[in-house]
């Protein structure tokens, strides 16, 4: 009731910012905690838009310089939700100014870039987290639960794809506002570090440490148009990226990205087999978990199509009534529930920036191992 | 291996007659039995028509007149595949020569004539079945072994639909080849002796004998051109039928056909809800069971998408290897095979003309009931 | 921006109270409106109670007694979040003080208790809305304006059902806070007010005014503990209901609700069958739409399995990125979005009071065929 | 009608034998053709049981030395259903009686040893093909028919898996009948040669040559007990596999098969990405084509789930009537029926053995590419 306030300050408005900023403004209606978020101050270059951004939120206040934002005494944590080549410096400042963070992902350019910000952040003590959301989707963590418990026994096999569309026209232009994630300049990759970040980062989370990894990447469209230039400009994200790889533990992987796959708009996938047991699920209807278990009466054995929407699931019992679906943004809702609840228990809600560095260094052998046509070995966080 | 022959006489060369023609020709490939049908004749009235389809098939002869052939010597069982208003003359007939008679569904044009012929051919004690199919469907047949075993418990509801969409065209004509079912005069009714028959045979072998039912039906399309007069006539058919029920059990029902469903070619569904555990199948993917435990641990609890294609599973172990499908004509396969093997242990398989009565009472009551608005109890066999 | 403050006075603090509640505080951060909604009361007999729901949600005050709030000169509309044997008078004085209404569903105990309360609005001229979220439910929108379009033709066929497993235990008890939808004095009918007016309104939104009806109910658990009384006492709820109907468009329908289907925690499903095209949704997967249109190329036809995400859908635009699910609270931000809009513009969102008395002449009709087992023509509104 | 016998010699008895015999007996009754195959003679080393399969499947002889098979001058077709190192000096020896052959796949044991055959067969020109039978699975032939009208635009993406979970028991001996495939003497791989070479088929038969291959293998049961030496021995196939690949039309792909994937009995999946539509099907349900089309209107743009079971669909109108679903055993009746068409016409039907030594290439490059770790271009043939 008398909850201390959590003064947040904002980097950044575009389709995170709108997404973090809802999961502030929600999480102190659905779960009981001993902070509550307050939106505090919203920065970005551009004074009118930022202005417009902290008014449609309610955000008391506005910066143009996110170095003031970060020096302000009156924040308590900050959220980086920039394009990626701006995570490193925001978030050194704000470390050396003792301020909590909250970083979107990929944590940064590459896992060298990492290193030293995970070090910065350490030194400062300051309480971290890296935004990949897709944990606290409850049918992923129903699955993280179900592994942990053992029901799976000995895995042989991790697969995943992240599949998307929206990029096939030679038409769209790259760079600038809402088309960042083309440029390569302020992405660092393209699907490997937007999407497949994504999907490595629930599989170690899922199924452990990754060992080796070997991947192929395309560029399908060479130029585009670029934003800020005005010009068109050579693409150097990559478009398309699959890799094989083998876990520490034995089983063997293959991922996928792209947005090239016509017909698929968001559709992130994965699917883990075990000895005993397989776990399957899909974000295009993250409600649900497909999950089979051998040890089910042979007669009747098939794929549970386990509607994640009772109150035993993960999170679930803070919402509705059972059979109500959630959606995507209640997972943003849910690591803002555990982060507070680490931050007040001392213990960091995963994926702090050590996690989400061990992301980093996968990404950089899949790109790596593209170049060069080898297996690569993934170096360990 | 040294099977005695059981000869078939075949009347009718339509959809049916080829289904049964493929079920006699395979089974013994497939089954073990201690009869194997042989095919004898085929019959109908139009000599060019038959000899093709007796060539098409491999038949040892042909006749033109079906009292030919239910008195010739050679012949141990006749297959009524002939439009619904000929089944109780070419019935009373074969039982009086001795034959065994396979007799396509519905058993009759209604309760009274079915009656006459249950009588007949108990009276002539004579093997006897009618070919309700869908029984023998794997997955029904689990259905029906699953709730034989009390896993659903108390049922509370049946549900059931056959959908199709093939008549919607006010431009097709009724009457003639592959037309009578749309001709009152050789159907007796449209959907409700086509389809539903389907669904109360499946209905009351499940979940037992109905009590009282409410119907109503309609024509869409009025008039249609007539195959055999010419004319544009009066439909006399039910497009469209469906009724709530009460079953002896005291669970609830509902029951709906129609060709007039856009978008179902053959959607034959049903659901059933216990206590415990549910049910459903659709006859658009035959090959799957969809089954709901209750007693599955909560956080894992979801529908069972069984893939109907073990060893364990009823008929499987006869076909091929685990995951690959068997269609709709296997149905009819194994039809032929409990046929046999209840004519060897002198222990008829179901349904025999005496539990196809039971539809036809059913159907009786629900075409009374839609004409008078009434709820109309059924006459029990 | 500087748009007008739309002050609430909430009256409930259950379910529906947690939902509209999150709409208020939700609608302004996703839609453009010339009002806001602000939380200025919320009220209930339990002063405790109360207080903390307010609390949570940052209602700015709390009263004890209705009759005040809708006295008070602070409170613009009124929300009716409580049983629905208290509808009637709490609307009655919140438009005498000239308050906006929204009700939740269903308007009223019975058809004549709900006509005096729309001729009190009516003459009240005060703006007014019910709660049927479903109808903005993307796909459910999408499916109306697909409708409206002419794409489906002629109507042939609608189905709908609402089923739930969550009383089958007998040892569940009626009545009081979170089971007065048990008690028939607080509800005045079982699933039939609850579930199916549901279905009715939809429909009646899809497909235009029902004729007439015949109906069947069942009370499967006779006797439950009361929690108000401490006594077994009769069930007088219909646990099950389910009807055939005439749509005045001369199309058939089933209807079909209960809280015995085991495995359907809140599965409302409905199809709609029309000439060239037929439509289908399920509230469990609500974000997707199944479409089938004739006009497709024959060999490609097939059911268009629509994932209801994309920025041309109703809505959609307004919240994430395409192939992002929403979930079943956004349904009531939308229909504040409509209702606040209707209101600037002086065309009342619907369904408002008129429309949702339709619905309950409906319930009325079905029920008293239930009781008497006959066809029971539908008063028109 | 006066169709000329097409004289069948069968070697083998098992899976494959059963589901050709399946094949050569029905397709004359549902396909018009010039040529009716006749079951002349089956053959095996043991006598006993290559007598009792004849009995069961009606062949008119046997033989135990496949030597006297191929010399009979009563033979007009070789059916070779051995295992796989067996093909190529049977095959060289039917074709140099001049016997059309009909071989089991994969062809060989590898490329070079595919070659050998490929050079005989054209040298002693008799008609050839290799069972590569899902190309005849009616939705699979659809989808081929789809891309070459160029439905698909430009190809983007290709993936496939072949996923089965029967050998996880370490328990499961290798060697001898029925578990050759695990005998890396009899089958010269494992999961690449025996469910690889299916996909691989179809990928090239739907989207051209493969360039180049980077993949992984794993063993995961190291020792199995040996059926033909009673001791346990070292496993030499391969348990699982996954490559990356590039197609020669600039195309990206993913594959992957393992017989660890608990949950999966026979899942073989592909799903191809172009431009402008998308493909995808699952042997699962092999009568369903899903299949997503860009140009269709946005708002009801989704995936078409068809059933393909109607008359304009492929294969399809020999059969049933719409809806009707048929299944796996088909396949080898579409391609018996084409085979036929292509020796009456002089146009051989595909795959032929100079097709199927393209997977075979393949093959050999996926291994050597899992051994080195490296890259490997694909030999063309």
């Amino acid at each position: 009731m008398a909850a201390t306030p959590l003064r947040i300050g904002m980097i950044g408005y575009g389709f995170m910012g709108r997404a973090h900023s809802n999961a502030y403004r929600k999480v102190g209606n659905f779960f009981q905690l001993d902070r509550t978020p307050v939106l505090q101050a919203a920065c970005a270059r551009d004074a009118a838009k930022i202005k417009s951004f902290a008014d449609q939120w309610g955000y008391a206040s506005i910066e143009t310089d996110w170095r003031k934002l970060v020096e302000r005494k009156d924040i308590d944590a900050i959220d980086i939700c920039t394009p990626n080549n701006t995570h490193k410096e925001i978030a050194l400042a704000a470390a050396a100014n003792g301020k909590m963070i909250l970083c979107e992902k990929p944590l940064s350019m590459d896992g060298p870039e990492g290193r030293v910000m995970v070090e910065a952040i350490e030194k400062a003590k300051v309480p971290n987290m890296v935004w990949y959301n897709y944990r606290r989707v409850p049918a992923v963590t129903l699955a993280k639960n179900l592994i942990d418990e053992g029901k799976l026994g000995r895995i042989f096999h991790y697969r995943a794809k992240f599949l998307q569309d929206w990029t096939i026209s030679p038409d769209l232009p790259q760079g600038g506002n809402g088309l960042w994630r083309l440029d390569v300049g302020a992405a660092g990759s393209g699907v490997t570090g937007d999407l497949l970040a994504h999907c490595i980062d629930t599989a170690i989370w899922l199924n452990g440490d990754i060992d080796s990894v070997c991947a192929m990447t395309e560029t399908f469209v060479k130029e585009r148009q670029h934003n800020l230039t005005g010009k068109k400009e050579k693409v150097g994200i990559d478009d398309a990226c699959a890799f094989l790889c083998r876990f520490a533990n034995g089983s063997l992987a293959t991922f996928e990205s792209t947005r090239y796959a016509r017909g698929h708009k968001a559709q992130y996938v994965f699917e883990i087999n075990g000895e005993n047991a397989s776990i399957a699920w899909d974000l295009h209807d993250l409600h649900r978990l497909q999950y089979f278990d051998y040890k089910d009466e042979s007669k009747i054995r098939g794929w549970h199509n386990v509607h994640v929407s009772d109150g035993d699931h993960p999170y679930i019992g803070n919402w509705w009534v059972p059979g109500l679906q959630i959606g995507y943004e209640h997972s943003f809702v849910h690591q803002v529930a555990d982060f507070i609840e680490g931050v007040s228990k001392g213990k960091p809600a995963q994926p702090d920036f050590r996690d989400a560095l061990r992301t980093q260094f996968v990404c950089d052998a899949v790109l790596k191992s593209a170049r060069e046509g080898t297996w690569e070995k993934v170096e360990r966080v």
